[in-house]
């Protein structure tokens, strides 16, 4: 038996991002020391996306959250993890991950490649109510993690409660709750110490 | 603002979960020597689930699917990874993670922590159309990175053509077509001598 053209370029896929595991972010898991990868981050937030569910400002078709969330950073295999602190200052930021995305996603079938092309440049542009959820999920999830780890990439990296609430209001497109829940856990963290006004 | 009640169960929940990020399965990623972890894997689980879903041998509710696959782990935190290939060997295996299941599903709220069990249960249970294709997902990926991967832990392990495709026959009651890849899969990794006969 061989293999069809089409599974043979669905294993290439998932091959090719595989190397989504060598990815290091910024923020290590709850009590270690080693920084996470792109890939454990990817599953938080697809279980993130289930357990907040009810908390989304407008129904949303979950699955299509899950599938942007599943996705969302395959583009860094190309283009690197960029600090969210840091993004305003990479303009060229959106043009470099497009041409990941349209290198990586185009290893799939022409119609799967096109699909997770559209998924990917809606998490992007953040106007529909999945794009906004999802998003709300992607960044809630570093709040978590710091104010459950004494500030953890907070002090290395001078994030201050100031700055956090800034880059981060986009929650409330989102999740009116999740942004509140956001806002505590910064004041929280705040008060112990683990992160500076 | 005090985070309501059934947030912080939900938080707990997340924190708690974060563990599975320090679960190490027997295989590695591709070209990588360390082990990859039970949080990477659930990601590239689901992953797999939404390329490959075309090949799911009945029509399945696929956000079940994914719920299941970014679920089915987290009874590790408590149980451990048991390695496939060892599992027969395991009779307690089931109490103990059914105990892990209960604990851990159990920092949620009621409703959500009747369901998780349920989905995780359903999942072991490999009976309902869902938990087949499930579960096909999840052994399928152990070959695809091996064969990608001169073999990967089955020189490690002593896994042999023959144990592999003992161990992994009820993918094709998920898939008939992800069957059929693996056992391609296993007779091109034999051929380059990857794995043993």
């Amino acid at each position: 038996m061989q293999l069809s053209e089409l599974l043979t370029k669905q294993i290439n896929f998932i091959v090719e991002t595989d190397k989504l595991k060598q990815i290091l972010r910024r923020t290590s898991p709850i009590s270690l020391s080693r920084r996470e990868n792109s890939a454990e981050h990817s599953w938080q937030v697809v279980l993130c996306a289930i357990v907040f569910e009810q908390y989304a400002n407008q129904t949303v078709d979950l699955l299509k959250v899950i599938k942007m969330l599943a996705l969302h950073d395959i583009v860094e295999i190309d283009a690197g993890d960029t600090f969210h602190y840091d993004k305003s200052g990479t303009e060229g930021l959106y043009n470099t991950e497009l041409m990941a995305a349209k290198r990586i996603f185009g290893l799939l079938p022409p119609g799967q490649s096109k699909e997770y092309l559209a998924l990917w440049q809606e998490f992007e542009a953040k106007i529909t109510p999945e794009a906004q959820y999802a998003s709300a999920i992607d960044r809630i999830i570093a709040i978590v993690i710091n104010s459950h780890s004494q500030g953890g990439n907070w002090h290395r990296d001078n994030v201050t409660v100031e700055k956090a609430l800034e880059k981060n209001a986009h929650i409330k497109d989102g999740s009116e709750v999740l942004w509140q829940m956001a806002q505590e856990l910064l004041q929280q963290s705040m008060r112990k110490g683990f992160i500076k006004p």
